[in-house]
């Protein structure tokens, strides 16, 4: 699977043991990890390209998902764009400043803050939307319409595990 | 093309009552795009829990090629690595900071800066480098073999579709 291309080079950490042994260079060319990197720097550059050079790709989703849920709190909009906890709120905010969001504190729970969209915040989306599939068309335009369904259902298989066995760690 | 979206949602907001003229929300969750972006980030994650907090993926792979190729100009290491032209400059300037790699101006021609390991940079390349193949075999843990293989050949058709059409504009 994973080639190993390591070789070994540890017992040298300690102080006294100078080791001739030189680490040799990794080809990283075929990792899943490295490949899966480039892809979404060329996903990015397309996006700017294409896209917007002012909305990026995540800030879309959330623009996206208030679109569909009115006064979706920060939180859930997070989890349904697939945003990390850690940076959700910094999206949500540079949303907010640029006045394409606005947020209310819950009546109910007040630790709620409910997110809707400005009437700017819903032409960007509304302009942005076709561009994001014609992006999308052209990030796959090499591949046939199976290999496409098989990169959807992979990515989606490895996304799933990942978060569900790395996200407490 | 961009929508009509006049209408006030200010006091509509139960779902029920959307009118006609809003822009439609976009089910996104399938988009190619959209789960590169979200590949990337459970890669990412994983590598920042399993691999190095200090040291980033693209930092990672420049480290590498230098140790493969000793005195690599810094163009060229972008390349072999697939880190963008805009940015492979402050990702070298950063491990020349932290003392991991350094320059010299190359003696024939003196535009080309030649990139060197430092032994601390050596040293981390050694630590790093079978972190990340236990990382890489975690963040593909979900899938089966003929589904790596699957997924590494379709990422690399993928990238190199884009770069090819994609790099100009």
């Amino acid at each position: 699977m994973v080639p190993d291309t390591t070789n070994t080079r540890r017992g040298s950490r300690s102080k006294g043991s100078r080791s001739n042994d030189q680490p040799v260079p990794q080809d990283v060319h075929r990792l899943p990890g490295h490949l899966i990197r480039r892809a979404q720097q060329a996903h990015n550059r397309l996006w700017v390209n294409e896209v917007s050079a002012e909305v990026t790709s995540p800030q879309y989703g959330i623009l996206n998902a208030i679109l569909a849920s009115p006064g979706i709190d920060q939180k859930t909009v997070g989890e349904e764009v697939g945003i990390d906890k850690s940076t959700v709120g910094d999206v949500v905010n540079r949303l907010i400043e640029r006045k394409l969001v606005v947020m209310y504190r819950g009546v109910e729970d007040q630790r709620r803050n409910l997110l809707y969209l400005t009437k700017a915040g819903s032409l960007v989306v509304a302009d942005i939307a076709p561009r994001v599939l014609d992006m999308n068309r052209k990030l796959v335009a090499a591949l046939d319409e199976p290999e496409i369904e098989r990169l959807v259902s992979i990515l989606e298989k490895l996304i799933a595990s990942v978060e569900e066995n790395g996200s407490g760690s």
